[in-house]
């Protein structure tokens, strides 16, 4: 086995991101709340930087997030989330101590990363419409089901678990998920009236400096 | 905090899945590899049963798997293969040990469970065939397109990683989600012939008697 390519930065931490990729706002997200320093490296989605060689020598598979640190190339947002809290232990953890808990934590985080998100996608947007030839409203009727479909399920599982967050009163991986994910449902109109405790849950993470830190209105790349 | 209703099989391992369900195969085989006995409970996603108010009281998502263990109800396959493998952890590690080398693993795991999978699923060929009228050829190009995008991902981010399986020579979670990702790109006709180290990883754990018992074939629910 062979590492990859080392970062030309050394040991400094960067975040290859893009300021409303709902994967790189769940990485700030984990970064800020566990109080650990980055620098942020914009990669243009909407100019295709993502697929330019350089960046696909960071990721072959051309997304955002890629995080270098402590001269490692790190990808895919929740396995980077969970290397954080395991290498950075000593800071606020993003998952709790029983595995039972942590696998309601993980369960929720990954209803979003793994059910809802990558049917929202970019360039799962642009194959519906190159391909398909869906209009906007087709866009957005497909984007609605899923989104739907996956936050009424989260309202129905998070009841039992929640306190002030998602699961208890501590903030979790799985609140690291959801704020960006209603983020992305507000860009896409989709109603969010029949999710109160999401919502609720929203407001009060909202309140967090670590979340408004991390939040696409304040990258240096928003448009 | 409540927990949600006490399985009816109390303390009984039991399995809620369906023989060809790619993510009830990833946890059929991580049960197998750490040797945890458990029951087969069939849940025919051709009738519909995922969607009877019986499955929806065990995961409102309406999906397999499902896992009733030592009393609870456990959703989605990687927080059920994590879980197992902090619940059991003097059994086959499912996981290494170092933060940064579980961060690889779980990245390889992501790619297929976040990135690959859940554009190929059940739901969402339905979605195409029944909103958008896709018909058999449409729906193949559309399977083929995300999964050759993420098998060339993995083929490339698994080259320098790779030993015996995708990390190192140990079998991880990352080859739990291997096996029934290519089971799957089979069934759609997906060209393979550009991933020979993910076939030669395949081939080699299609040796292991733990991934064996948990192939789609040898299920009691199996067509």
């Amino acid at each position: 086995m062979t590492e990859r390519p080392i970062p030309p930065s050394g040991d400094k931490r960067v975040l290859y991101g893009y300021w409303r990729s709902s994967a790189a706002y769940r990485v700030r997200i984990a970064l800020h709340h566990k109080g650990l320093a980055f620098d942020n490296a914009p990669v243009s989605l909407i100019r295709g930087e993502q697929s330019l060689a350089e960046h696909l020598a960071r990721n072959p598979q051309g997304l955002v997030p890629v995080l270098y640190d402590a001269g490692a190339v790190l990808t895919q947002s929740l396995a980077i989330c969970e290397y954080l809290d395991e290498a950075y232990p000593d800071t606020a953890r993003l998952l709790p101590a029983h595995p039972l808990e942590r696998a309601r934590v993980r369960a929720m985080a990954q209803l979003i990363a793994c059910d809802v998100h990558p049917l929202a996608n970019l360039r799962v947007l642009k194959y519906l419409e190159a391909e398909l030839g869906l209009d906007a409203a087709g866009k957005q009727a497909w984007v609605a089901r899923w989104l739907s479909d996956g936050l009424a399920a989260l309202e129905a599982l998070a009841a039992p678990l929640a306190g002030d967050y998602l699961f208890g009163d501590a903030v979790t991986l799985a609140d690291v998920c959801l704020v960006p994910q209603l983020y992305n449902a507000r860009r896409f109109d989709v109603d969010l009236a029949p999710y109160p405790l999401l919502r609720r849950i929203d407001a009060t993470l909202a309140e967090l400096p670590s979340f408004q830190a991390a939040h696409p209105s304040q990258q240096p790349d928003a448009a």
